[in-house]
Protein backbone atom coordinates (compact mmCIF):
# COMPACT_ATOMS: atom_id res chain seq x y z
CA UNK A 1 0.00 0.00 0.00
CA UNK A 2 0.84 3.21 -1.02
CA UNK A 3 2.88 5.60 1.87
CA UNK A 4 0.83 7.51 5.10
CA UNK A 5 -0.05 11.05 4.34
CA UNK A 6 -0.34 13.45 7.26
CA UNK A 7 -2.04 17.01 6.33
CA UNK A 8 -1.40 19.20 9.00
CA UNK A 9 0.97 21.59 10.74
CA UNK A 10 3.63 21.02 13.08
CA UNK A 11 1.63 23.64 15.57
CA UNK A 12 -1.12 22.09 15.14
CA UNK A 13 -2.14 20.20 18.38
CA UNK A 14 -4.69 17.61 16.80
CA UNK A 15 -2.14 17.25 14.07
CA UNK A 16 0.67 16.56 16.76
CA UNK A 17 -1.78 13.90 18.48
CA UNK A 18 -1.29 11.97 15.10
CA UNK A 19 2.12 12.30 14.67
CA UNK A 20 2.85 11.40 18.15
CA UNK A 21 1.05 7.94 17.34
CA UNK A 22 3.01 7.22 14.37
CA UNK A 23 6.17 7.98 15.92
CA UNK A 24 5.45 5.63 18.84
CA UNK A 25 4.22 2.97 16.07
CA UNK A 26 7.82 3.54 14.51
CA UNK A 27 5.50 3.98 11.02
CA UNK A 28 6.70 6.63 8.44
CA UNK A 29 4.92 9.27 7.11
CA UNK A 30 5.43 12.59 5.43
CA UNK A 31 4.04 15.45 6.62
CA UNK A 32 2.07 17.78 4.19
CA UNK A 33 2.02 21.10 5.46
CA UNK A 34 -1.39 23.27 5.58
CA UNK A 35 -0.66 26.75 5.99
CA UNK A 36 -4.02 27.80 7.94
CA UNK A 37 -2.47 31.51 8.00
CA UNK A 38 -3.90 31.42 4.19
CA UNK A 39 -7.11 29.77 5.05
CA UNK A 40 -5.85 26.81 2.89
CA UNK A 41 -7.67 24.43 5.20
CA UNK A 42 -11.26 26.33 4.36
CA UNK A 43 -10.47 25.76 0.91
CA UNK A 44 -10.37 22.96 -1.56
CA UNK A 45 -7.80 20.67 -2.08
CA UNK A 46 -8.36 20.17 1.31
CA UNK A 47 -12.37 20.70 1.99
CA UNK A 48 -11.76 17.31 -0.30
CA UNK A 49 -10.19 15.68 2.75
CA UNK A 50 -11.80 17.14 5.92
CA UNK A 51 -15.33 18.71 4.68
CA UNK A 52 -15.22 20.38 8.22
CA UNK A 53 -12.17 21.99 7.19
CA UNK A 54 -9.68 21.37 10.53
CA UNK A 55 -6.12 20.17 10.59
CA UNK A 56 -5.23 17.51 10.47
CA UNK A 57 -6.53 14.70 7.16
CA UNK A 58 -5.00 11.42 6.80
CA UNK A 59 -4.25 9.41 3.99
CA UNK A 60 -2.95 5.67 3.10
CA UNK A 61 -2.98 4.69 0.02
CA UNK A 62 -6.97 5.42 -1.15
CA UNK A 63 -7.96 5.31 2.66
CA UNK A 64 -9.09 9.45 3.51
CA UNK A 65 -9.51 9.76 7.10
CA UNK A 66 -9.93 12.98 9.61
CA UNK A 67 -10.62 13.09 13.23
CA UNK A 68 -6.98 12.68 15.11
CA UNK A 69 -8.42 10.29 17.36
CA UNK A 70 -10.22 8.63 15.10
CA UNK A 71 -7.31 8.45 12.88
CA UNK A 72 -4.76 6.64 15.99
CA UNK A 73 -7.91 3.93 16.45
CA UNK A 74 -7.06 3.26 12.41
CA UNK A 75 -2.96 2.90 12.96
CA UNK A 76 -2.82 1.07 16.06
CA UNK A 77 -5.14 -1.84 14.36
CA UNK A 78 -3.49 -1.61 11.19
CA UNK A 79 0.11 -2.17 12.14
CA UNK A 80 -0.67 -4.46 15.65
CA UNK A 81 3.04 -5.65 15.65
CA UNK A 82 4.85 -2.28 15.17
CA UNK A 83 6.67 -0.45 18.30
CA UNK A 84 4.14 0.48 20.85
CA UNK A 85 0.91 -1.41 21.73
CA UNK A 86 -1.11 1.38 22.55
CA UNK A 87 -4.27 -0.28 22.76
CA UNK A 88 -5.95 -3.46 24.49
CA UNK A 89 -7.04 -6.46 22.71
CA UNK A 90 -9.16 -8.01 25.63
CA UNK A 91 -13.05 -6.46 25.86
CA UNK A 92 -12.69 -5.61 29.87
CA UNK A 93 -9.29 -3.70 29.03
CA UNK A 94 -10.48 -2.30 26.03
CA UNK A 95 -13.80 -1.07 27.98
CA UNK A 96 -11.38 0.62 30.71
CA UNK A 97 -8.75 2.39 28.06
CA UNK A 98 -11.86 3.74 26.06
CA UNK A 99 -13.27 5.14 28.91
CA UNK A 100 -9.78 6.95 29.59
CA UNK A 101 -9.70 8.26 26.30
CA UNK A 102 -13.43 9.20 26.40
CA UNK A 103 -12.83 11.34 29.67
CA UNK A 104 -9.81 12.58 27.92
CA UNK A 105 -11.88 13.93 24.94
CA UNK A 106 -14.79 15.04 27.25
CA UNK A 107 -13.53 16.23 30.80
CA UNK A 108 -10.16 17.11 29.94
CA UNK A 109 -9.56 18.42 26.48
CA UNK A 110 -12.80 20.82 26.38
CA UNK A 111 -11.30 22.36 29.27
CA UNK A 112 -7.52 22.53 28.64
CA UNK A 113 -8.19 23.39 24.93
CA UNK A 114 -9.89 27.31 26.11
CA UNK A 115 -7.02 27.26 28.63
CA UNK A 116 -4.41 26.90 25.55
CA UNK A 117 -6.34 29.37 23.82
CA UNK A 118 -6.20 32.23 26.30
CA UNK A 119 -3.32 31.61 27.52
CA UNK A 120 -0.83 30.84 25.02
CA UNK A 121 -2.77 31.18 21.47
CA UNK A 122 -4.65 34.60 21.97
CA UNK A 123 -1.31 36.23 22.34
CA UNK A 124 0.05 34.83 19.18
CA UNK A 125 -2.77 36.81 17.13
CA UNK A 126 -2.09 40.06 19.37
CA UNK A 127 -5.08 38.95 21.39
CA UNK A 128 -5.07 39.38 25.26
CA UNK A 129 -6.25 36.57 28.07
CA UNK A 130 -10.04 36.66 29.28
CA UNK A 131 -9.05 36.31 32.74
CA UNK A 132 -12.75 35.41 34.06
CA UNK A 133 -12.28 32.27 31.45
CA UNK A 134 -9.09 31.55 32.58
CA UNK A 135 -10.31 31.34 36.47
CA UNK A 136 -13.68 29.69 35.46
CA UNK A 137 -11.56 26.55 33.46
CA UNK A 138 -8.66 26.29 35.63
CA UNK A 139 -11.41 25.82 38.78
CA UNK A 140 -12.80 23.42 35.83
CA UNK A 141 -8.98 21.68 35.84
CA UNK A 142 -8.61 21.16 39.19
CA UNK A 143 -11.26 19.39 39.59
CA UNK A 144 -10.16 16.61 36.68
CA UNK A 145 -7.07 16.60 37.72
CA UNK A 146 -7.80 15.85 41.16
CA UNK A 147 -9.62 12.80 39.34
CA UNK A 148 -6.55 11.80 37.75
CA UNK A 149 -4.23 12.18 40.83
CA UNK A 150 -6.66 9.30 42.24
CA UNK A 151 -6.34 7.03 39.63
CA UNK A 152 -2.59 8.02 38.76
CA UNK A 153 -2.01 6.88 42.71
CA UNK A 154 -3.48 3.10 41.35
CA UNK A 155 -1.84 2.77 38.04
CA UNK A 156 0.80 4.11 36.52
CA UNK A 157 -0.77 5.18 33.63
CA UNK A 158 -4.34 6.11 32.77
CA UNK A 159 -5.42 2.65 31.33
CA UNK A 160 -3.32 0.68 33.50
CA UNK A 161 0.22 -0.14 33.71
CA UNK A 162 1.42 0.31 30.02
CA UNK A 163 1.39 3.55 27.90
CA UNK A 164 -1.94 3.64 25.71
CA UNK A 165 -3.73 5.99 23.08
CA UNK A 166 -5.74 7.46 26.83
CA UNK A 167 -2.37 8.97 28.22
CA UNK A 168 -0.79 9.85 24.41
CA UNK A 169 -4.03 12.12 23.33
CA UNK A 170 -3.25 14.19 26.19
CA UNK A 171 0.27 15.03 25.30
CA UNK A 172 -0.44 17.87 22.76
CA UNK A 173 -2.98 20.32 24.82
CA UNK A 174 -0.82 19.61 27.64
CA UNK A 175 2.59 20.64 26.25
CA UNK A 176 1.43 23.39 25.77
CA UNK A 177 -0.19 24.11 29.06
CA UNK A 178 3.02 23.39 30.88
CA UNK A 179 4.43 26.82 28.82
CA UNK A 180 1.73 28.55 30.59
CA UNK A 181 0.57 29.92 34.67
CA UNK A 182 -2.03 26.19 34.23
CA UNK A 183 1.29 24.42 34.64
CA UNK A 184 0.80 24.71 38.86
CA UNK A 185 -2.01 22.55 38.92
CA UNK A 186 -0.40 19.77 37.36
CA UNK A 187 2.86 20.46 39.92
CA UNK A 188 0.46 20.76 42.64
CA UNK A 189 -0.20 16.77 42.37
CA UNK A 190 2.46 14.65 42.66
CA UNK A 191 1.34 11.54 40.93
CA UNK A 192 0.25 13.77 37.90
CA UNK A 193 3.32 15.55 37.73
CA UNK A 194 4.83 12.48 37.62
CA UNK A 195 3.15 11.01 34.79
CA UNK A 196 3.05 14.29 32.72
CA UNK A 197 7.05 14.41 33.33
CA UNK A 198 7.34 10.11 31.93
CA UNK A 199 4.84 10.92 29.27
CA UNK A 200 6.45 14.18 27.60
CA UNK A 201 9.95 12.80 28.23
CA UNK A 202 8.94 9.76 25.59
CA UNK A 203 10.92 9.85 22.28
CA UNK A 204 8.30 9.90 20.03
CA UNK A 205 7.34 12.77 21.76
CA UNK A 206 10.14 14.27 21.73
CA UNK A 207 10.21 14.29 17.73
CA UNK A 208 7.19 15.72 17.62
CA UNK A 209 8.22 18.70 18.70
CA UNK A 210 11.68 18.70 16.94
CA UNK A 211 9.53 18.91 13.90
CA UNK A 212 8.27 22.24 15.03
CA UNK A 213 12.38 23.79 15.12
CA UNK A 214 12.89 22.92 10.98
CA UNK B 1 -20.18 -13.26 34.85
CA UNK B 2 -23.00 -11.20 37.12
CA UNK B 3 -25.31 -9.38 35.42
CA UNK B 4 -25.12 -5.76 33.48
CA UNK B 5 -26.13 -3.07 36.11
CA UNK B 6 -26.94 0.53 34.15
CA UNK B 7 -27.06 3.37 36.90
CA UNK B 8 -28.85 6.11 34.87
CA UNK B 9 -32.19 7.81 34.49
CA UNK B 10 -34.82 7.22 31.68
CA UNK B 11 -34.71 10.72 30.54
CA UNK B 12 -31.24 11.17 30.47
CA UNK B 13 -29.40 11.15 26.77
CA UNK B 14 -26.47 9.36 27.94
CA UNK B 15 -28.19 6.76 29.50
CA UNK B 16 -30.07 6.12 26.45
CA UNK B 17 -27.32 6.02 24.65
CA UNK B 18 -26.27 2.63 26.52
CA UNK B 19 -29.54 1.58 26.60
CA UNK B 20 -30.19 1.78 22.44
CA UNK B 21 -26.60 -0.50 22.47
CA UNK B 22 -27.39 -2.91 25.16
CA UNK B 23 -31.08 -3.65 23.20
CA UNK B 24 -29.34 -4.10 19.58
CA UNK B 25 -26.83 -6.72 20.85
CA UNK B 26 -30.07 -8.30 22.38
CA UNK B 27 -28.20 -8.34 25.93
CA UNK B 28 -30.28 -8.27 29.46
CA UNK B 29 -29.91 -5.23 31.82
CA UNK B 30 -31.01 -3.64 34.71
CA UNK B 31 -31.79 0.09 34.99
CA UNK B 32 -30.90 1.49 38.33
CA UNK B 33 -31.94 4.85 38.69
CA UNK B 34 -30.45 7.70 40.35
CA UNK B 35 -32.28 10.80 41.44
CA UNK B 36 -31.07 13.78 39.46
CA UNK B 37 -33.40 15.80 41.24
CA UNK B 38 -32.63 15.03 44.90
CA UNK B 39 -28.39 15.06 43.28
CA UNK B 40 -27.72 11.79 43.79
CA UNK B 41 -25.80 11.98 41.40
CA UNK B 42 -22.84 14.46 42.84
CA UNK B 43 -23.06 12.10 45.98
CA UNK B 44 -21.69 8.83 47.44
CA UNK B 45 -22.26 5.89 46.08
CA UNK B 46 -22.45 7.17 43.07
CA UNK B 47 -19.38 9.01 43.15
CA UNK B 48 -17.52 5.91 43.85
CA UNK B 49 -18.98 4.62 40.24
CA UNK B 50 -18.14 7.51 38.42
CA UNK B 51 -15.86 10.55 40.19
CA UNK B 52 -17.10 12.97 37.35
CA UNK B 53 -20.87 12.67 39.15
CA UNK B 54 -22.48 11.95 35.36
CA UNK B 55 -25.21 9.60 34.46
CA UNK B 56 -24.53 6.99 33.03
CA UNK B 57 -22.62 4.29 35.33
CA UNK B 58 -21.99 0.75 34.44
CA UNK B 59 -21.38 -2.44 35.92
CA UNK B 60 -20.13 -6.02 34.76
CA UNK B 61 -19.69 -8.14 37.29
CA UNK B 62 -16.73 -6.38 39.11
CA UNK B 63 -15.71 -4.21 35.94
CA UNK B 64 -17.22 -0.45 36.73
CA UNK B 65 -16.84 1.77 33.59
CA UNK B 66 -18.40 5.24 32.51
CA UNK B 67 -18.85 7.81 29.95
CA UNK B 68 -21.53 6.58 27.55
CA UNK B 69 -19.49 5.88 24.37
CA UNK B 70 -16.88 3.86 25.91
CA UNK B 71 -19.29 1.71 27.82
CA UNK B 72 -20.74 0.95 24.20
CA UNK B 73 -17.27 0.16 23.23
CA UNK B 74 -17.26 -2.65 25.56
CA UNK B 75 -20.06 -4.21 24.63
CA UNK B 76 -19.76 -4.60 21.30
CA UNK B 77 -16.27 -6.18 21.51
CA UNK B 78 -17.73 -8.60 25.17
CA UNK B 79 -20.77 -9.89 22.68
CA UNK B 80 -19.45 -9.93 19.23
CA UNK B 81 -21.66 -12.84 18.13
CA UNK B 82 -24.91 -11.40 19.49
CA UNK B 83 -28.02 -9.04 18.41
CA UNK B 84 -26.66 -6.05 15.74
CA UNK B 85 -22.98 -6.21 14.84
CA UNK B 86 -22.56 -2.56 15.38
CA UNK B 87 -18.72 -2.41 14.97
CA UNK B 88 -16.16 -3.74 12.16
CA UNK B 89 -13.55 -6.07 12.52
CA UNK B 90 -11.19 -4.66 9.23
CA UNK B 91 -8.93 -1.51 10.08
CA UNK B 92 -10.01 0.08 7.22
CA UNK B 93 -13.30 -0.10 8.20
CA UNK B 94 -12.52 0.64 11.41
CA UNK B 95 -10.76 3.78 10.80
CA UNK B 96 -13.99 5.05 8.97
CA UNK B 97 -16.59 4.07 11.45
CA UNK B 98 -14.20 5.73 14.27
CA UNK B 99 -14.27 8.81 12.06
CA UNK B 100 -17.86 8.89 12.20
CA UNK B 101 -18.20 8.32 15.79
CA UNK B 102 -15.43 11.36 16.60
CA UNK B 103 -17.50 13.45 14.36
CA UNK B 104 -20.51 12.42 16.37
CA UNK B 105 -19.17 13.46 19.66
CA UNK B 106 -16.62 16.33 17.98
CA UNK B 107 -18.48 18.17 15.84
CA UNK B 108 -22.44 17.32 16.24
CA UNK B 109 -23.31 16.49 20.19
CA UNK B 110 -21.71 19.44 21.66
CA UNK B 111 -23.82 21.90 19.07
CA UNK B 112 -26.77 19.55 19.27
CA UNK B 113 -26.57 19.22 22.82
CA UNK B 114 -26.68 22.97 23.63
CA UNK B 115 -29.85 23.43 20.94
CA UNK B 116 -31.45 20.67 23.17
CA UNK B 117 -30.39 22.54 26.48
CA UNK B 118 -32.66 25.94 24.92
CA UNK B 119 -35.26 24.51 23.46
CA UNK B 120 -36.27 21.26 25.21
CA UNK B 121 -34.60 20.98 28.89
CA UNK B 122 -34.62 24.62 30.08
CA UNK B 123 -38.12 25.05 30.14
CA UNK B 124 -38.48 22.12 32.00
CA UNK B 125 -36.78 24.05 34.73
CA UNK B 126 -38.66 26.57 34.06
CA UNK B 127 -36.32 28.96 32.17
CA UNK B 128 -36.43 30.52 28.66
CA UNK B 129 -34.25 29.97 25.48
CA UNK B 130 -32.09 31.81 24.68
CA UNK B 131 -32.70 32.93 21.32
CA UNK B 132 -28.97 34.39 20.47
CA UNK B 133 -27.36 31.10 21.46
CA UNK B 134 -30.18 29.35 19.46
CA UNK B 135 -29.32 30.96 16.47
CA UNK B 136 -25.87 30.39 16.27
CA UNK B 137 -26.44 26.71 17.03
CA UNK B 138 -28.75 26.71 14.71
CA UNK B 139 -26.64 27.77 11.84
CA UNK B 140 -23.06 25.56 13.07
CA UNK B 141 -25.79 22.25 12.87
CA UNK B 142 -27.00 23.66 9.75
CA UNK B 143 -23.36 23.30 8.28
CA UNK B 144 -22.62 19.86 10.41
CA UNK B 145 -25.91 18.25 8.24
CA UNK B 146 -24.76 19.68 5.20
CA UNK B 147 -21.64 17.59 5.24
CA UNK B 148 -24.34 14.45 6.59
CA UNK B 149 -27.00 15.33 3.34
CA UNK B 150 -23.67 14.72 1.35
CA UNK B 151 -22.41 11.77 2.86
CA UNK B 152 -25.29 9.98 3.32
CA UNK B 153 -26.37 10.16 -0.80
CA UNK B 154 -23.28 7.90 -0.92
CA UNK B 155 -23.75 5.57 2.04
CA UNK B 156 -26.57 4.31 3.58
CA UNK B 157 -25.70 4.83 7.44
CA UNK B 158 -22.33 7.06 8.39
CA UNK B 159 -20.16 4.07 8.39
CA UNK B 160 -20.95 2.55 5.59
CA UNK B 161 -23.92 0.19 4.51
CA UNK B 162 -24.53 -1.04 8.06
CA UNK B 163 -25.97 0.82 10.81
CA UNK B 164 -23.18 0.88 13.83
CA UNK B 165 -22.69 2.35 16.75
CA UNK B 166 -21.91 5.96 14.92
CA UNK B 167 -25.09 6.26 13.90
CA UNK B 168 -26.40 4.98 17.07
CA UNK B 169 -24.50 7.41 19.03
CA UNK B 170 -27.09 10.44 17.90
CA UNK B 171 -30.46 8.65 18.43
CA UNK B 172 -30.35 10.57 22.22
CA UNK B 173 -29.95 14.16 21.16
CA UNK B 174 -31.35 13.60 18.01
CA UNK B 175 -34.71 12.00 19.49
CA UNK B 176 -35.37 15.58 21.51
CA UNK B 177 -34.48 17.90 18.84
CA UNK B 178 -37.12 16.36 16.69
CA UNK B 179 -39.41 17.47 19.05
CA UNK B 180 -38.39 20.90 18.59
CA UNK B 181 -37.98 24.28 15.85
CA UNK B 182 -34.36 22.53 14.74
CA UNK B 183 -36.53 19.53 13.57
CA UNK B 184 -37.01 21.70 10.06
CA UNK B 185 -33.06 21.06 9.54
CA UNK B 186 -33.40 17.75 9.65
CA UNK B 187 -36.62 17.62 7.22
CA UNK B 188 -35.20 19.99 4.90
CA UNK B 189 -32.43 17.69 3.93
CA UNK B 190 -33.75 14.32 2.19
CA UNK B 191 -31.10 11.70 2.81
CA UNK B 192 -30.26 13.04 6.58
CA UNK B 193 -34.60 13.20 6.88
CA UNK B 194 -34.54 9.65 5.89
CA UNK B 195 -31.73 8.19 7.68
CA UNK B 196 -33.67 9.56 10.79
CA UNK B 197 -36.37 8.15 10.19
CA UNK B 198 -34.66 4.58 9.54
CA UNK B 199 -32.63 4.73 12.83
CA UNK B 200 -35.30 5.97 15.25
CA UNK B 201 -37.87 3.12 13.66
CA UNK B 202 -35.76 0.48 15.25
CA UNK B 203 -37.21 -1.76 17.36
CA UNK B 204 -34.10 -0.98 19.67
CA UNK B 205 -34.68 2.39 20.41
CA UNK B 206 -38.44 2.27 20.51
CA UNK B 207 -37.75 -0.25 23.90
CA UNK B 208 -35.70 2.65 24.94
CA UNK B 209 -38.27 5.36 24.21
CA UNK B 210 -41.19 2.85 26.03
CA UNK B 211 -38.91 2.73 29.42
CA UNK B 212 -40.14 6.14 30.11
CA UNK B 213 -43.28 5.38 30.05
CA UNK B 214 -43.23 3.52 33.16
N1 LIG C 1 -11.71 17.05 16.68
C1 LIG C 1 -10.71 17.44 15.69
C2 LIG C 1 -10.22 18.83 16.01
C3 LIG C 1 -9.25 19.34 14.98
C4 LIG C 1 -8.92 20.81 15.19
O1 LIG C 1 -9.56 21.53 15.99
N2 LIG C 1 -7.90 21.28 14.45
C5 LIG C 1 -7.52 22.68 14.53
C6 LIG C 1 -6.00 22.81 14.47
S1 LIG C 1 -5.25 22.09 15.92
C7 LIG C 1 -8.12 23.42 13.35
O2 LIG C 1 -8.06 22.95 12.22
N3 LIG C 1 -8.73 24.58 13.62
C8 LIG C 1 -9.34 25.39 12.61
C9 LIG C 1 -10.85 25.37 12.72
O3 LIG C 1 -11.40 24.68 13.59
O4 LIG C 1 -11.47 26.06 11.92
C10 LIG C 1 -9.54 16.46 15.70
O5 LIG C 1 -9.23 15.95 16.79
O6 LIG C 1 -8.93 16.20 14.64
N1 LIG D 1 -19.63 12.32 28.28
C1 LIG D 1 -20.59 11.76 29.23
C2 LIG D 1 -21.69 12.76 29.46
C3 LIG D 1 -22.68 12.28 30.47
C4 LIG D 1 -23.69 13.36 30.86
O1 LIG D 1 -23.52 14.55 30.50
N2 LIG D 1 -24.74 12.95 31.61
C5 LIG D 1 -25.72 13.90 32.07
C6 LIG D 1 -27.10 13.28 32.02
S1 LIG D 1 -27.58 12.98 30.33
C7 LIG D 1 -25.39 14.27 33.51
O2 LIG D 1 -25.12 13.41 34.33
N3 LIG D 1 -25.43 15.58 33.82
C8 LIG D 1 -25.16 16.09 35.11
C9 LIG D 1 -23.84 16.80 35.18
O3 LIG D 1 -23.10 16.87 34.17
O4 LIG D 1 -23.51 17.31 36.26
C10 LIG D 1 -21.17 10.47 28.67
O5 LIG D 1 -21.32 10.37 27.44
O6 LIG D 1 -21.46 9.53 29.46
Amino acid sequence: MAGIKVHGAVYSTATQRVSACLYEKEVEFELVPVDMSTGAHKQQPFLSLNPFGQLPAFEHGDLKLFESRAINQYIVHEFPNKGTQLTCPVSKGLGILSMWMEVEAHQYDPVASKLAWELAFKSMFGMTADLAVVEENEAKLAKVLDIYETRLSQSKYLAGESFSLADLHHLPVTQVLLGTQTKKLFDSRPHVCAWIAGITARPAWCKVLAMQKH
